[in-house]
């Protein structure tokens, strides 16, 4: 194979940060390292790229490989490539981000154990793994301003509270209630149902649901939802 | 120097993709290669990394090298990874991309020339440069919408009509002149002058400047401009 640029270059790896909504606020899936360098430090699940893939596919590859997990949808984030940034050789990765509903992970690879870990409690990470979920987190958090991503977590049925929440664990703020339910159903993307919540004995709260036509549009023409 | 991942491993190179708001209407630059492979088509100012930069340093050397350009802003716009891009050999490359005033450029290097060329009659570019361009215009016309991008490529006081030309020339299709005024005014970031345009003989149009505040508080916030 006739190489046109002599090495030595650059080695060339990926990194998942897959955020999850729980019930129980903004989780982030981490995997603790088996090896060194940084063995016994938390770290987001990823690796080397392979000649035959893509980034996206050694990102998918990586996270089922390391975590178990099969990521529907990962967007590319933003590619890191400071020359120090890992102690062995020189490395830039290509990171990737994903929101989905944790679930069960396992364990592989290198990887001594892959977990769910609270985003605002998180240790310190190994590499330069801190800035990387820093970016992540700002990009999810200027996104849900304008995109309507994160709806898909909820169940198919699923009161404005629960949908409160979710946009505040993003947020990592508490939202003022009122202004919250006016912004969100002037956005338009909600069908209001004749149903309430079960189980709740005193004003049970109204059930919505989404309207994916309008949900589409929306996606499409973006929006600047005001919170 | 000990390498944890065996060769081959893919190069890595960056590609930029320069935006020139002009006069006449938006243009790019573009050098036309002038060693195989695609001696003779146009690409994308860009090149390999070293191994002592970042991809941005990289990005600007590129630039700086090819055209003679010196770009203050250089935004990441996304790494494109397909494993048969390059015809050589496997190459990963990072593309940054910017919006200028066009200036005069040089040709250097591997460039045979550069040259800024119409963005609405580009002809077909080497490796996957198609593609690259078409993801910096969708990244330029989203951003638009909702960052205060690009004003600063106007003179320090101008008019509605070079505003709305600029935002033209940006989205390639022509904008309803009231519901732009309405829109740009709404946003509230711009000082209309006591001034009008000179030169104008039959009534001279405004001119209004940039009050720079309210961009910043809007560049932070984000905005959704309705157009």
């Amino acid at each position: 194979m006739p190489y046109t640029y002599e090495y030595p270059r650059p080695a060339l790896t990926v990194d998942c940060v897959v955020f999850g909504a729980a019930d129980d606020g903004l989780k982030l899936l981490l995997i603790e390292r088996a090896v060194e360098p940084f063995k016994g430090r938390y770290a987001l699940p990823g690796g080397f790229v392979d000649m035959d893939e893509t980034t996206e596919e050694a990102a998918r590859r990586e996270l089922e490989e390391e975590t178990g997990l099969k990521a529907s949808f990962l967007e590319q984030l933003y590619t890191f490539s400071r020359v120090d940034r890992d102690p062995r050789e020189r490395v830039v990765s290509v990171a990737y981000f994903a929101l989905v509903r944790p679930s069960a992970v396992v364990g592989g690879d290198d990887a001594a154990s892959a977990q769910w870990v609270d985003a605002d409690e998180l240790p310190p990470l190994a590499f330069d793994h801190d800035e990387i979920v820093r970016v992540a987190l700002e990009r999810l958090r200027a996104k849900i301003r304008y995109q309507p991503i994160g709806f898909e977590l909820l169940p198919p049925k699923f009161t404005l509270g629960q949908l409160q929440r979710l946009y505040e664990d993003i947020l990592g703020r508490a939202l003022d209630k009122r202004n919250f339910r006016k912004a969100i159903l002037r956005m338009g993307v909600l069908d209001e149902l004749d149903e309430v919540e079960e189980g709740v004995s005193h004003r049970p709260p109204r059930l919505y649901r989404f309207n994916k036509a309008a949900y589409k549009r929306l996606a499409k023409q973006g929006f600047n939802f005001e919170i």
